[in-house]
């Protein structure tokens, strides 16, 4: 059981109606237990095109997971492809029916509408796997060894049955190992010097630990990942490997856990016991909403506003109507005083703001879609810093000044 | 040139690292001038593995576009297995190289890298596209009438390419007619009553324009799909023969352009002249992102608040302290009085409020996880719902609750 093969079914996907998140939720899964995505098949709801992709997929992997296909306005035709593809019928499975019923009296809906019924049509040689979250169930398919497994195309429903359900069998069934990853983000030193420092270190892990040094800019990210039976064990033998580490390299090291930028603040945050807020225009509440995607993120960031319409800016976070009336509302010099209001209000060490114009469309001072200032300001000390990022669309404006602005502000935290 | 098949190449995608959000927005804009995309292949770099899909994706459609793969920190091996595939060599163009040269010269940086250099090394047989925002050029190859397009990965530098090149390309060479689309959202009148009322004006519609159907949920939306060789005159088509069915069901057209139900709450805003602001807690910001991610917002959305910490809420949106003491912050009375706070701040007609916790991780009341209160405020009534969402993870719940009450409000505005 070593490679996977997705296949995503469904003309929402083809036709740019939705994203396809499903393949990375199950992708990164499947790692955490050691097996490898070789590829992925997005493909449309048809019989034949369903059973090639099928075919193709054995080729390759020893699992396939579908996605789609399953619902009950649909055709169902996955369930038929799958059938006449393992040579078998479809017939009522009485548990998947109770189950079924249970799951819709629960939610007062008690006539199981019949399109609702004929989702208790499964493959004969199917294992069911009850879906607690939808009425479509998941079907596991065995042949040659090889496992297809079959899920609903809902993200709420998808992630559930592979979290609770199909990874724990996958591991029970082929004695899987767990694949437990820290990454320990080093800074300002570089890679040949921390190699030697520390050299002594990395020879002394324990066999079941590998090393490896991923640079990122001016940064070290180094992945310590550890392999065994037990998933608590293993976080425990990492933890203790990072308490050997941190002495040799402390002052360099920003994180020890995570990768993403809004979690290595998380950390230096709270490690430093800093507060933070936030004053956003032309971001529109998409900067809050990346730090405080972080979980324990009430602990640092006190809240933040929005100030979309000029007068609020003046109103709620202070900044003076002279300065908007000499240097207009995106200027250097209203970001500074967003900041400052922000600060204020909140009562935070830190307080970041951005105001810009994000475009399409000009904004009320006329200047150019695309531009952006945006202060970071720690306790009294402040950097206002532009961007011009015209050619991107809206929503990608919102996040790149986002993530652009909290990579800033982890860089001053640790050069200081 | 009907079928296009995309090849999605690169191992961040397929280890769960990275969404492919290219492919959804290639499909969409294919869309637009009648190319559907029939499969999608993500798949690793190795050359084999990228000519076998090309072979595969050659047999199923005329157009093939490849993204992924061209860094300048890779091996270039989508690079090697076109050249392979197309029976081609790989060479330095001059006119690549100089663009790449004024690219970064542009940028500040005099000295071209070599393995930027080798940027500018591309089948010989290649028609090059350049890219204005990256140092990978986009290749053409063309074969038996059937095209391959093969793009770098990352999204900035792919929306330009294929909006402002690749899709101009292509109605030109193979004179494609465009398609525009207007969805009018209908509700409070049956689907059969609806098809009566308006079948005078459909058996009128010129013959360009095709009507669709589409019911969801209580809402019907209506698709009006025009056809031709000039963009600008079929959105104008679409205009007219809008403005003639307005008239036939005036008091039941919530929407005449956009599907999206924050598009669809702009243009009910902005047609009613009504404005709006948000106090959140457990959503952290994404209700506000929502609404600011429509273009023209800043003309009804005045601002919001995220009072992340209890006593933010108290200070600054009014939330009296006795009742967080009497009822605790996760509740039907803090949401209530987050809306009133919220609407005296901003002034606004409408305010939204959210309390709740996102998980995982117990909120400080003690609450489970997955819990949210909400209030929607309109001038002086209002109405606060609760959500239990326990099994969504954070970004899920954060979307997922702002979604449900841009909804709400949209049915509470047009049911008035």
């Amino acid at each position: 059981m070593e490679n996977a093969v997705l296949i995503t079914i469904g003309d929402e996907i083809l036709s740019g109606n939705t994203i396809d998140t499903n393949s990375n939720f199950i992708a990164t899964e499947l790692k955490n237990i050691g097996i490898k995505v070789s590829q992925i098949f997005t493909i449309s709801d048809e019989i034949e095109t369903i059973k090639n992709a099928i075919a193709s997929a054995f080729e390759m992997g020893d699992l396939i997971i579908t996605t789609g296909g399953l619902g009950p306005t649909r055709d169902d035709k996955t369930k038929k492809a799958i059938a006449e593809f393992f040579n078998d019928e479809i017939a009522l499975d009485e548990a998947t029916f109770n189950h079924l019923k249970n799951y819709m009296e629960r939610r007062g809906r008690l006539e199981i509408l019949e399109r609702n019924r004929e989702q208790a049509f499964v493959p004969t040689k199917s294992t069911v796997f009850q879906n607690h979250f939808g009425t479509a169930p998941c079907m596991m398919m065995e042949q040659d060894g090889k496992l297809l497994f079959s899920l609903p195309g809902v993200p709420y429903e998808v992630k559930p049955l592979i979290k609770d359900q199909i990874v724990p069998f996958l591991q029970e069934k082929f004695k899987l190992n767990y694949i437990s990853t820290r990454i320990i983000s080093v800074v300002g030193i570089p890679e040949s010097i921390l190699a030697d420092t520390i050299e002594d270190w990395e020879l002394a892990l324990p066999e079941n630990l590998a090393l490896s040094y991923l640079p990122v800019g001016t940064r070290v990210k180094l992945r310590l990942t550890a392999n065994g039976e037990n998933e608590t064990l293993l976080q425990e033998q990492l933890e203790e490997e990072i308490q050997k580490l941190l002495p040799l390299i402390k002052d360099n090291v920003i994180a020890t856990s995570e990768d993403k930028i809004e979690k290595i603040l998380a950390e230096i945050l709270t490690e430093r016991k800093l507060t933070i807020s936030t004053a956003e225009s032309c971001t529109g509440g998409e900067l809050a909403k990346m730090i405080t995607s972080v979980s324990g993120s009430s602990k640092y960031y006190f809240g933040g506003m929005i100030a979309y319409a000029t007068e609020k800016k003046i109103e709620i976070l202070k900044v003076k109507k002279e300065t908007v009336d000499q240097f207009t509302v995106v200027s250097e010099q209203v970001a500074s005083e967003m900041a400052k209001g922000c600060q204020q209000l909140f009562k935070t060490n830190i307080s970041l703001s951005t105001t810009g114009v994000a475009g399409p469309g000009k904004g009320e001072d006329g200047k150019d879609i695309g531009t952006v200032f945006y202060t970071i300001r720690i306790d009294n000390k402040e950097i206002t810093s532009k961007l011009y990022m015209p050619h991107l669309e809206r929503l990608d404006f919102m996040n790149f000044v986002s993530q652009k602005i909290i990579q800033d502000l982890v860089g001053l935290l640790i050069s200081e």
